[in-house]
Parts: C-alpha cells; structure tokens; sequence
C-alpha cells in the first residue's frame, strides 16, 4: 500500500549502528556528533530567557515560511563574508541543513534522474535523492576532491544534478581545491546542471579559511548552497539554511511551507540572538582549537598504531578521517572484530553509491577526547594487525 | 529544470492574503493563528530555562528520528485517553503536524493517486497531496460531517487514501457524527484504503469532548492520526505527532529522518516538561473558555448583522465559522469590498480542490477580541447588504 518511492527508504545503517551500540559502553567514532561539552549551553539558556521575556508572544507563534527576517539577514551577511552575493531574498531557514538538501531534491530531482556524485558521499543525501528516484554517477575523489576530468566529462552528459561537498567532506574529509571548483561550477553552467553544494561544515576550518563556494563562481540559476548552525552552536536546535537564486529561493520556500510551515520561532530567534550578541566567532575559535587538537591526535595515534596497515586521510576541517585497508580487506569484518575490543566505527560500504567501498571506513575525530581517542586507536591497531594474519 | 512535481506546487493564497494585509491596520478573521496573548510565555520561559539547567547537552545534542522518548511516552498515555490503542511505538514526534500530513503523503501516494477528501477541506494537506501528484475525489459535507454515502461509494472504488477532519473541521468547522465514523472506519477497511485523520484542533472543544478518533474505530494497517501541540501549547514550538500502527510508525519515522533528522531537541523538552508539570490540562481549559467566548460573541454578532443574507456553521470547537452566500455571489468581491473598510477573511474557493465553493468564506474567530470581532462583524455585514443591491 506504500508509494513505490518508499522502496528506496529503509533506516540508516550508520543510526542503526548508533542504536545497538548506545547501551553498550564503547569507544564511538561512529557517530556524526559535535562534543555536547562544547555547547555554550549557559549562554544559550541566557539567550533563550531574554528572547522569551522580550519577545515572547512572537517566538511562539507561527511565522514566515521563508524564515525569521532579521535571522536571514543574519545568514546573507555570513554568506557574503563567504563569497557568495547574498541578500536576504536569496535565504531560506531550514529545518537542519539535512531539510535544506531533501528540498532542494524535492525540488529538482524527477524519477530516474541521473545525479552526479562523490564516490564516497554524505550518506542521508543519498538517502534524500534515494526517495525520490535518483540514479547515480559516482565520481572518485583525489586529495584535491572530485576527479575533476572525470566529472566535467558527467557533467556534459547533462545528469540532472551535481552534489558536492568541497570542504572537509564527509565521509573522507577531503577538500576541494579552487581551480576544481572553478572548472566544475563553469561546467556545471555550460551543461545547464543544477548545482547542491553542502558546506555544514564550512566553520570548522583548522588549517586556514576553506576556498570560496563552488556556486559562488559562475552563475548558476539553479545553484543552491546549504549550511547549519548545528556545528557551530547546537544542532538540537535544528536550525540550518540555504542559499539560492532568488527564483529558486521563492520556490523552495512554497515548498518548505508545505513541509512544516516554518523553521521553530524560538529557535531561530535563539540562533539570532546568538550571532547578533557576536557571540559565533569567539564560539567558532573555541571550537576550532578544541578540534584541531583532537584532529592532531587522532592522526598521530593513527601514525603509530596503524602505519603500514592502512592509508588515512588528512583533513584540513570537518569531523572524520577516512581509512583505506588494502584492497579484498573488510571493514566490517575489522568493525566485528573491534567491537568486541569495545570501539566502534562507520565501515564505508554506505557511502559508495556504487556498492564499493567495503575496505574503508569513517572515523569522527571530535567527539572522543585526548585518551580514549588514543586508547580506540590502538585498539583498532591490534584488529588491523590480527585481521592482516 | 524544476522537477513535474513542481507545477503543483505555489504559493498558499490565504499566506499570501496574510502577508498582503500584515503591513495594514485591518481587522482580520483570515489567520490560521492562535491568540498569542494566551500562550503561557512565561511558564514555557521557566520550563526552557529548567531544561538547559539539568539536561543542558542533551536538549542541545542530535536526538532520535523517532522523538524524545519521555515524549514519545506522553502522547501515547494522551491517546490512549482519546481512544486509540497507543504505545510510544505507535508515535512519531513531527515537526509541527503539517509535517505528519506531509510524511504520510510522502509514504502513501504515487504519482496520479485518487484521494477521496471532504469539499472543502485543509488548503495545506491539499497543497502537500498536489506536490505528490494527487487527484482527487471531493464529497461535500453536510451538519454530521462529510456525506457518509457518497463517501462509502468513492471507498468502495479503491482510492489511495482517505484524508479526513473529523474534528471542528478547517474550514467548515463541522464534527462528523460517531455513526459516520464507524461506518467510513470499516468502509475504509474493508476496501482496503489508508485513512489519514487530521485532529489537529481535538482539543479546542467547547460543548463537551469530541467522538472517538475514526482511526480507532476500526483496525486499518495503513490508518494514520495527526496532532498538534500548536494550538494547546504554542505553534512556534514545531512540535506535532503522529499516531499509526507501528510497523508503518517505523517506515515514517525513517522519512522523517531523511527529511530533517528529528524534531528539535530542546523544544520536545519544553512540551513534555510542560505537560509531565501537569500543565497542558489547565492551558486547554483557559483556551477553553476564551476560544467559547470569542465563538459565541462571532456567532451572536453573525445573527445580529448577517441573518439573511448568508448561512453560516456554528462549530463545536475549533478556530473556524463558515459562511455561505447565496449561490452566484462572490466572496473574492465581497473581500474586496470589505478591505476597503478594514476587514479581511479567507474566500473558501481554494478549500475546495474541485474549483467550486467561489460564494464561501471562512472566519477565524479566535484571533479577535469582543469589539472587535463585533466591530468586524458589523462591517461584514454592511459589505453583505451592498453586494446584495
């Protein structure tokens, strides 16, 4: 009795994996969570008071689909700052940014529309472009992102989007150099391709700003670009964004009011007042140095215990490194064995569109702190070396 | 570029009538929104600042696509008292119920799919059917609800979803009779049709409580129940629910997630700590009271300036009264007369997916204090008798 789009809709293996393991008492770097003890929790609870007392009546009523206006003003100057010519009618409040790319494909996709791809990609878009049909076109990353020869070739082709995630991609953390964006986002005109550009991660940048956006460098009518709060202040707020022509921007906002009338009153005004208190920056500096450390750790605890078993991306930002075992090997026969050792990882079969994959896996680096990072590690160490008997 | 999805999607004419009139100083029966001046700020402002205090990470961390569990539990135990055989494994905490409405859409309907539908009925559902290409089979309604024969002949044809209010019904302000009920809940069944119920206003009962939900009157695999914490709590909070056989639970509960993670965490707090307080029961009675009030002052200032030049609903609960001319006049004229002197509503010909209805309107009674609702009322009334000449 189900709509046949719901063929293509099962539960994620990686939130599957969160629920069996949540009992038990592992060493997660499965997950895709921001460190709960960075959240600026009292200020928060500050803000939240101040919006209630001041505004109240308004952060509880119903409001604009299109989202709360000075919160979108808000965006667009922080979108400018990006690169992109942001004003607010070119913003729409999401409900996450997970909303943002479900209606961007709600809005694009058709069935059976061909969806050029970074093989690995995030895996609750593939879900998103799942249910509503999409084919795929998985293209490879390189450490400069996306093969770009090979993508520009899709992208003649004329598929009916292309989704990217040039900056710490999950799940590899890979950024996407600018001479690749600049080539991809001509291309992607030239084609007449709509562009998805996620950058969720875009603030999380611990080796130097990220290049600017991909859809800031042609002009794409149908070039949307989404980002959070959810990593720099709270995700439990729910509170993302997208950027979009104009056009786009009004269509999609129809379509959002379809969803769930609005983004949260409340919320948004918390998330406004946050940023409005310059509160983001000293929030995006704190985050910043906390995660750079762990990065740092996680990768030198990866250097001694797992030299010469495998091969690991270096992210300039973001949350996870990316490990490849050597060819024939399974991850999730490494997952089984570890999990008895009490860690547990994302095995990246689930990111490969194409069904590869099956020897790498995603580790996130800033939800375990100094020691039980390095503890995980060497676990996973010694499952390497018994696996590699 | 925009997917065929797309052609049915606009804007909503009653938001756009919102929006058009917000700037001007107009005395409006249009909105859909709760009187703001009867939310419970500043306990929701004690509760929120309670919730940050004890559970600061938690309310602010990624929660489960389900809902919060305590919440999940909350509204079983409140459906169990309406009737319906709930578990938390039957709820889906959404945001806000336009989202159950849109999820079981996404879950139900193909492409072409018959949807047998009051006329008139909820212009949002009818927005959130036309994106997944619904066609539909419209029975109108009459004082016990929709046309029981009429509607049991459209269900022995096999349509692929029943979309039903039988509550103080938007627009109409109609209750489908407890016999109506039963006998579409086994119709539905026996042809095999899902049923979706909308009860969105369940709570705002004036003359007594209202029938058992339809859904519990009949076991339906594919029977799925909407409510909302908007109307008795606060619609900036985003948080609704839905009620269905747990199997199908889960299979929503996994679009959900696919739409936008999960409905916000620290607002699914404030609900249930506002209800587990033991305070949704008194805020229901306060609402109670008021919304009867204002209901009786619209209905005795409708006898008083309208009686013969119209008909009209008089509701036993919920938001709406709605007014039929008679057959040839134009409710679109008669607002534009009307907003030259200061009042605006909802013409009803966008309730109606069959294109008729163009000498209906609807009239929220909730939003305006005494005089002014009089005050409206009268206005009405002289643009009636002008029209009339």
């Amino acid at each position: 009795m189900l709509a046949r789009r719901m063929e293509r809709v099962s539960s994620s293996p990686i939130m599957d994996l969160i629920k069996t393991t949540a009992a038990g008492n592992y060493l997660s770097f499965a997950s895709g969570l921001p460190d709960a003890g960075l959240f600026p929790v009292e200020t928060l609870q500050a803000i939240a008071d101040d919006v209630l007392d001041r505004d109240g009546r308004a952060a509880l009523q119903y409001g604009p689909a299109e989202g709360f206006p000075p919160l979108r003003e808000y965006v667009a100057s922080l979108l400018r700052k990006r690169g992109l010519p942001a004003t607010p009618e070119h913003v729409l409040i999401t409900t996450g940014s997970q909303q943002a790319l479900d209606l961007a494909a709600r809005a694009l996709l058709n069935d059976g529309d061909r969806v050029l791809v970074e093989n690995p990609t995030y895996l609750a878009a593939l879900q998103a472009f799942d249910s509503f049909g999409a084919r795929y076109e998985p293209v490879p990353l390189d450490r400069e992102g996306i093969e770009v020869e090979r993508a520009g070739e899709v992208l003649q082709t004329g598929p009916h989007l292309f989704y990217t995630l040039p900056n710490f991609q999950n799940p590899t953390g890979i950024t996407m150099s600018t001479e690749r964006r600049e080539r991809l986002a001509v291309a992607a005109v030239n084609a007449r391709v709509p562009v998805l550009e996620d950058d969720a991660y875009h603030d999380l940048a611990y080796d130097g700003e990220p290049p600017r956006p991909l859809v800031s460098l042609a002009e794409n009518p149908f070039g949307v670009y989404t980002g959070t709060f959810s990593k720099v202040i709270a995700p439990g707020l729910r509170i993302g964004y997208l950027y979009a022509p104009p056009a786009l921007t009004a269509r999609l906002g129809q379509l959002k009011q379809i969803t769930d009338l609005h983004a949260g009153s409340l919320t948004q005004r918390i998330v406004f007042e946050f940023c409005a208190r310059g509160q983001l920056e000293p929030a995006i500096a704190r985050l910043r140095d906390a995660y750079r450390a762990r990065r740092d750790v996680l990768l030198d605890a990866l250097e001694q215990h797992v030299t010469g078993l495998a091969e690991w991306t270096r992210p300039r930002g973001g949350m996870f490194v990316f490990v490849r075992l050597p060819a024939g090997r399974d991850a999730g026969e490494l997952l089984r064995a570890c999990m008895e050792q009490g860690i547990v990882f994302v095995p990246g079969a689930s990111f490969h569109p194409d069904g590869s994959g099956t020897h790498t896996f995603r580790l996130n680096f800033v939800s375990l702190d100094e020691p039980r990072s390095r503890q995980g590690i060497e676990i996973l160490g010694r499952g390497l070396r018994e696996l590699a008997r």
